[in-house]
């Protein structure tokens, strides 16, 4: 077999200049020595295509890479990232690079909705990849465990919610029984939902999205057209504080549902009961649940929207795409494992906030003095509430004592302050017993 | 470039038969033909390797497959799964099968927490690929995410409940305010702890875990012994009540911290706020919570543990790698985009469940109309409610009629009855007004 070469570099020609698409080149321009170690070969950015070079651009970025020509950067890039979003141009360029055998990354939720298995057959046939993970749920990863992590299994539903602006508009209305209109109006303000909200709570959003998700639940290929869709602008308050009666809550899910002969996809308002996973997500946070064979119930769960997150589904893709292109051209011994990671640093070294428990003698002064041993180690305290305890009472009575009990919450701190906040308090004469130490995260 | 010939078939060597291994074994027989279509070969099973020919067998599976010899067995595989566990036969035999250049695919978290970087290295460097999914939260999509979706981003911090037994235990002891001992003794009796329970609750399987996220989140190698690692065993019901008084709840969390000169690796009970998405995973659940610089916060929930959930994860990394292995050898044009899907149904062949709230006569006899419409169109009704509302009074006097509210929530049927249902009653004489239709899901 001959051996082909190891490309010394990878071209990538970025179509949009977007909220996500600079995001995607600033992080390229800031980030190339992380994306040159990761893939295998640097990652060169040779040209931002927007359809105005009199826009605002990154400010991180080389100006001179801004073009109006995204036929000529396309041409002969390695690597093309489409984030312009609608059908056209999109779909004519990603075929042409497609044709060339490139490695395609898009974001383009309404051209992988109608054109992508199409896509996805031309890129197979020319030794390419079509990859959208930033498609569907921004950052959430979905798209790629569904088609490789679930690749043994049967996926029989998959339902999700999908789009930030009604789960905020829907959320808000649970928790406060506003109506639609007022929290419509709120979310604009917000920033949440747009000037033309229609396409989110009209649910076209996430009806694309769904036909997405359902090709690579079930393979084959779905378009949104055949998405039966409603959307949230009927439900009234009434509605809500009805299904709150009835343990349930609204929310806009995308369905995609395998049957024995077919499969059924739709979006609409949906009531889920408070216990579901669903039910949990709030505000402007997306999820996805999915239903398989043997994995049974997963749930992916994180932030749906925004330029840094959606760009990272981007770079993960085109990271995970240029590995392959890197690595198939041959296999690089000498890199083998040379992944050099961050060493393991003791506990001593973490920064945590503790909750701690003492018992401690009941008399003037001895909150100050306890007090005084955080601030001597620079731990601040974030809660501290003193109390008797049924306990404590038996104990105090057995030592001829008063004792009484008091919770400190700490701000985040270094373990080692806080190992010696504890030493010292173990110490403290009117601390008779320090009766629980545990960490806290997650706050 | 020589064109590689393409694998008429990839052979398949399992070795343990134990809870995963039988069921990798039934589920690579029983679904042969939807492993074919999606790895693009037919995967052959070519023997199963276990301790003893004596104990139980799957009966799925030909009894002529089972050997003692996995030597034998590894020697001219394509393909290797290992599910024995434990360090030694198992690295050995995973050694022998990566210095071929074979495929492996493992669940054994204890050698992936020691050798994991090794053993990647030495597939990197034959031209094999090794993959452990189902090593960390069984059918949970969490390893592949984090190497490949997040490839684009730095993670900063990965914080997970890896362990169902103790995270059951936890849970019990802060629902029912029960303590320790009685709980785990629960536990034991229903399965979810073994009668050695040591390595669950010391925190030794979720250390495991720590280290080998650690390395697929952070880059580089870390190992088992680098995770400071402390127990449940001596969490009392009366941590679990203070946690509870401060809003928040006991959790054994294994965390993966990334710090500017290394990363700190670390197991312990935690307390974690009640809003926190980890606080929700209740039961033997697993999940994990993963904060990048961009993506921002995910987390991945599904179950932790279970024969069939495992190997959907075994056979997930098998489908993915043998799939790479084809198209690696020849891009095969013929079957791009062949991937036969089911159609899209017309969402009348959907089944549901919805709840229906009418506005109806305040008269006897109306109850038993209603119902009447629904067990003809064959519904059932899971919970009918009736109660006045204030709305109704103000419309019931403009009417001069007495009416009152009905809430019906129906158990899953097929929409087309159920739309013959909404149908009927809205041109029932006894319904006054079909107030609303919403669907119901997640029951």
């Amino acid at each position: 077999m001959t051996q082909p070469t190891i490309p010394t570099a990878l071209s990538v020609a970025l179509l949009g200049g977007g909220t996500v698409g600079s995001q995607v080149a600033r992080l390229l321009t800031e980030d190339a020595d992380l994306f040159a170690e990761r893939v295998g070969a640097p990652l060169h950015l040779t040209g931002i295509a927007v359809r105005s070079l009199d826009r605002p651009r990154q400010a991180a970025v080389d100006p001179a890479l801004y073009t109006t020509d995204a036929e000529a950067l396309v041409e002969d890039a390695d690597i093309v990232v489409e984030l312009m979003g609608g059908i056209e141009p999109a779909r004519s360029l990603i075929e042409r690079a497609l044709r060339r055998g490139a490695v395609v990354v898009t974001g383009n939720k309404a051209l992988l909705a109608r054109h992508g298995a199409q896509l996805s057959a031309l890129a197979a046939e020319h030794g390419g990849s079509l990859d959208g993970e930033a498609a569907v749920a921004a950052a959430i990863p979905i798209l790629r465990p569904l088609r490789d992590s679930l690749a043994g299994d049967r996926v029989h539903r998959v339902m999700g919610i999908l789009n930030g602006t009604t789960n905020f508009i829907l959320d808000r209305m649970d928790t406060d029984g506003a109506a639609y209109d007022e929290v419509l109006a709120e979310a604009q303000r917000l920033g949440y939902a747009e000037a033309d909200p229609t396409a989110d709570v009209q649910g076209h959003d996430a009806a694309a999205k769904v036909a997405i998700l359902a090709g690579l639940a079930f393979g084959g290929s779905f378009t949104i057209d055949q998405v039966d869709c409603t959307g949230i602008a009927a439900i009234t308050a009434q509605d809500s504080a009805a299904a709150a009666e009835a343990g349930l809550v609204v929310k806009l899910l995308g369905i995609a549902e395998r049957q024995v002969d077919g499969a059924v996809l739709r979006v609409h308002p949906t009531l889920v009961p408070r216990e579901h996973p669903l039910a949990a997500v709030r505000g402007a946070f997306n999820a996805v649940f999915v239903e398989a064979e043997n994995a049974g119930e997963l749930m992916f769960y994180g932030p749906g929207a925004g330029g840094r997150e959606t760009a990272s589904a981007v770079l993960g893709d085109v990271v995970t795409a240029a590995r392959h292109r890197v690595l198939g051209s041959a296999m690089r011994a000498d890199r083998a494992g040379a992944t050099a990671g961050p060493p393991a640093l003791p506990i001593t070294q973490a920064s945590t906030s503790e909750m701690i428990v003492l018992r401690v003698c009941d008399a003037p002064g001895v909150l100050r003095d306890v007090a005084a041993v955080f601030a001597e180690h620079d731990v601040s305290i974030e809660a501290m509430r003193q109390g008797p305890d049924a306990s404590d009472d038996a104990v105090a009575e057995a030592e001829g004592r008063s004792s009484v009990r008091l919770r400190v919450i700490t701000h985040r701190a270094p373990q080692a302050a806080l190992d010696a906040v504890v030493a010292d308090l173990s110490a403290a004469e009117s601390v008779y017993e320090v009766v629980s130490v545990l960490r806290v995260e997650g706050k």
